[in-house]
């Protein structure tokens, strides 16, 4: 059988999948940042009018899903399955939020490269006529994350500058093949991450972690396309941060496939301004998901980009496996986003 | 563009992609109990070696993938994608044991559905061409499930009869289009689950919570197909024990789709005889992925099945969602197995 493969793993899309409607939904402190005329909704309220964290995190999923799905046209009965996840032990934000879409569900992790996962996943199943439209969802939260993983924010901790800032907010998007629906871009192709363990041990360093995963996902992807970064508008990472964005910068020129910074962006980087004091930038599955819900997709839809390389990373730690003393594992998926040409 | 579909929501599977290999690492219980003679090891020791239950789950999960890619004679480089998941919060038995593998990683979450929702997955993704061979993995382990759902094993809890075992063990499958390769059995339709949840609340009685959606998926499957269930040589379930088991054959019977009891077979009360004591059976990851990995797989290697609907079940809690009060979302995912023709 012919395989939809070119060089060594990246996989071709022939169809071009259309990636036809998005929406981001933020949290207070990302409305205060730079993208806030992006988002399609700004949540001052951290707890979005439920009575825990984590059914706050399940509605901005919800809400970020369902607006995607009216934006396209679309009824929640004619989405053939959402793919989604989050940080949540047991994706209880994704699950929780799907329960209300009454869609098939395919539950996917891959800690903050879930919403590429999700997009990557979606893109394949929509290609290959098994879904005509899907809807890819993710989202963090910074008050659920911070106790899952660190301390109960009442302990008032303090971070150290390595440390990054959980956005709180979710971002879903509409992958589909039907023929009345206009695309914003299509997705292309897409190299799926390996897991890359550098043996970091600081949790309050993941984007040490996780730049070379990112280093490795990109290095394939550009090898089997034959192509290099200034192929792209935009190589956009998901949520390294400045430590991790520094780092891929470096190992890309290590591996003799520089980067030019002002073609280079990292989501973490873009949704919080210096002066919001976040440290070391955004993170969670939230990070990446409302920058391309938001304003990557406007961007797309504003004429401004025709090719971009959308590559999520992702620390695939949790609490147990730091508290066992284990090393940090990382990953990174790749999705080409193109205009309809 | 033609959909792979048929009736309302089955995915067809045109070139029906090969089950290759698999292999079944059970544990010690797991290992006195009926299915003894169909897995592969049974590791007597509960750490399997290793320092802490969690690393000992993700031990038994990449023996498991490893072995199955040797059986189907593959080198971990021909691996395309490994697709797998565990109970474990951020399924890190999955992420540890796959970092091993140095294969792409496609991590999903479908608590107990997982072993059926990555052979759906896998299935599409060989079908269409975007991989050409793929692993499957699903694990789960009594002693890291316990502490994480319910109490340390040290406090001794009594376990009510509803109450089911969580099995102890790794199934791994080979999904793959590669010509030289023999097939066990071919994937060939399958029906993606929705969320159903009938307000349980009693985290001890998970079969109740998955029953109706095990129902839901099956009376969708079996209405887009056109068949009943007598068009099966067996139905299986994941691990609904023996209250959803009951259960599921009350509301089949309900739905106008009655089953046979003597051709409809749940994992959880294959895997564990009654005198073992396990109360209304085994549950887990590893429950159905061992049984389909070791017995059921072996039973079409014997020539004694010919078309089977592999069912995991799939209770989406999770100890936060359970302590905040709300209800077991379940899910089921559903996928044909037929001997190659």
């Amino acid at each position: 059988m012919a395989l939809n493969r070119i060089g060594q793993s990246t996989i071709v899309l022939p169809s071009r999948p259309k990636l036809v409607s998005s929406a981001a939904i933020a949290g207070k402190k990302e409305g205060e940042g730079p993208l806030r005329s992006e988002f399609d909704e700004i949540i001052e309220d951290d707890l979005f009018g439920e009575e825990t964290w984590e059914k706050a995190e399940s509605r901005f999923q919800y809400t970020a899903a369902d607006l995607a799905i009216k934006k396209a046209g679309l009824t929640h009965a004619q989405i053939d399955a959402a793919l989604g996840g989050d940080l949540l032990n047991q994706i209880m934000a994704a699950s929780l939020a799907v329960r209300e879409l009454h869609t098939p569900f395919i539950g996917v992790y891959g800690a903050c490269s879930t919403m590429a996962e999700s997009l990557c996943m979606a893109s394949m199943l929509v290609d290959g006529g098994y879904l005509q439209s899907a809807v890819c969802t993710a989202s963090s939260h910074f008050c659920t994350a911070e106790r899952q993983y660190r301390f109960p924010l009442e302990y008032g901790c303090q971070r150290p500058p390595t440390a990054q800032w959980t956005v709180t907010g979710a971002g879903s998007v509409v992958v589909s093949s039907e023929e009345k629906l206009p695309a914003i871009c299509c997705s292309t192709h897409l190299t799926l991450g390996r897991i890359v363990d550098m043996a970091i041990k600081d949790a309050n360093n993941m984007g040490a972690a996780m730049a070379p995963a990112a280093a490795d996902t990109l290095c394939r992807h550009l090898s089997d396309m034959n192509r290099t970064a200034a192929d792209y508008d935009l190589i956009i990472t998901g949520d390294l941060g400045q430590v991790g964005h520094d780092l891929l910068l470096t190992l890309m020129q290590e591996r003799g496939q520089p980067l030019d910074p002002a073609r280079y962006m990292d989501c973490g980087l873009e949704v919080f301004s210096p002066d919001q004091d976040t440290h070391a930038g955004g993170s969670g599955c939230g990070c990446s998901a409302v920058t391309l819900c938001g304003y990557i997709l406007h961007r797309f839809a504003r004429g401004e980009l025709h090719r971009v390389l959308f590559m999520a990373t992702g620390a695939l730690l949790s609490p147990t496996s730091t508290q066992q003393g284990d090393t940090i594992p990382g990953i990174a998926h790749a999705i080409v986003l193109e205009a309809e040409s």
